[in-house]
């Protein structure tokens, strides 16, 4: 189970997306056909997608929507809660932690961190800023899962090596270093550069 | 050379940024050896990407700094400048356009638009904010090459097809909508909650 392709793993998420609007629409049951055309996957590959996890399908009544995507929130561990910290509460760190979509889906904010002295002490999202000083004491007394980066990218490796130490499993990159850490820890990185870039390559191979 | 797959072009711009690094440092040549270090790929993977794009690379000397990062700029077809405008002026919106790393790599944000009365007229980062009314007109007297958008999604498509028409070729996509568009232009999507599930789902699949 855990050899599940990434692409799959982001399709699913696309899918709960998608059942959750249909179950506010009042739909109890979903086509494959439904949740390809809304996710731009064939039907066949929703289907595959979702017989990995057991059968869920009957052929024509489509899928069960609620219970559909609670097996999907099952997979993706989100039944649970995911406790985050910020570390780099600019601009951009602070637009993230606002988002309401965090909270919703079981991403609980529980602290903010930065280095400036300017930004030390703010609030944000109902929490106040915390020197990067603070980042060691607090979590050796409450671990936390993941930790969203958005510092400078040279500092970034750093920050990483000690919140590897301090048990955190999970990284959210906004940086643009390529961070190095053990196999035990994932990494995702969001880099707005490197997709633009890919737009403009994209741009000038258009025919 | 425009079926290089999409992991190829990332892996590009981490060696450009790398490359940029050892400008600064002023060294001449770098070792593929080098450059796979600091971007986690492996050098036989750092030789067979800049094979692609012609020989560059002398046994024993390492590859030309300053022509390769020249090369691979003209590759992501970075050396021109593309313009941006930025349709959603909210908080996110806002904090990627005050990114200085934009300008810099010549993406020129030239217009930033919201429907929201308490945000239009607000000043972003030297522009001020107009109404999405005013993108049908702005766009027929001046194109644009790529649009941002960091709307709510359930008006994100309907922008999009408005964009389109009005010859916009690339789009970045913050919203967690699937976005529909004619083949010949280009969509990347950054998704901070789809990224957050997977790193759910590794949580919960760690050993």
């Amino acid at each position: 189970m855990s050899k599940i392709a990434e692409s799959t793993i982001r399709r699913l998420s696309l899918y709960l997306r998608l059942l959750e609007e249909f179950e506010i629409a009042g739909e109890d049951t979903v086509s494959s056909e439904a949740l390809a055309a809304k996710s731009g996957a064939t039907s066949a590959q929703v289907r595959k997608d979702l017989s990995l996890f057991g059968s869920f399908g009957k052929r024509g009544l489509g899928y069960p929507v609620r219970d559909l995507s609670a097996r999907i929130r099952q997979i993706l561990g989100l039944q649970r809660h995911h406790s985050v910290i910020l570390v780099g509460a600019g601009l951009l760190g602070t637009a993230l932690v606002r988002n309401r979509g965090f909270t919703e889906r079981g991403f609980d904010v529980v602290g903010a961190y930065d280095s400036s002295p300017t930004r030390i002490g703010r609030r944000v999202n109902g929490l106040v800023v915390k020197s990067d000083d603070d980042i060691d004491t607090d979590l050796a007394s409450t671990p936390v899962d993941i930790a969203i980066i958005t510092t400078p990218g040279e500092v970034a490796q750093g920050i990483v090596d000690r919140l590897v130490k301090l048990g955190v499993r999970a990284i959210l990159n906004f940086t643009a270093t390529k961070l190095v850490v053990p196999d035990s820890v994932a990494v995702k990185d969001v880099n707005m550069a490197i997709e633009l870039e890919a737009l403009s390559f994209a741009i000038g191979h258009q025919t």
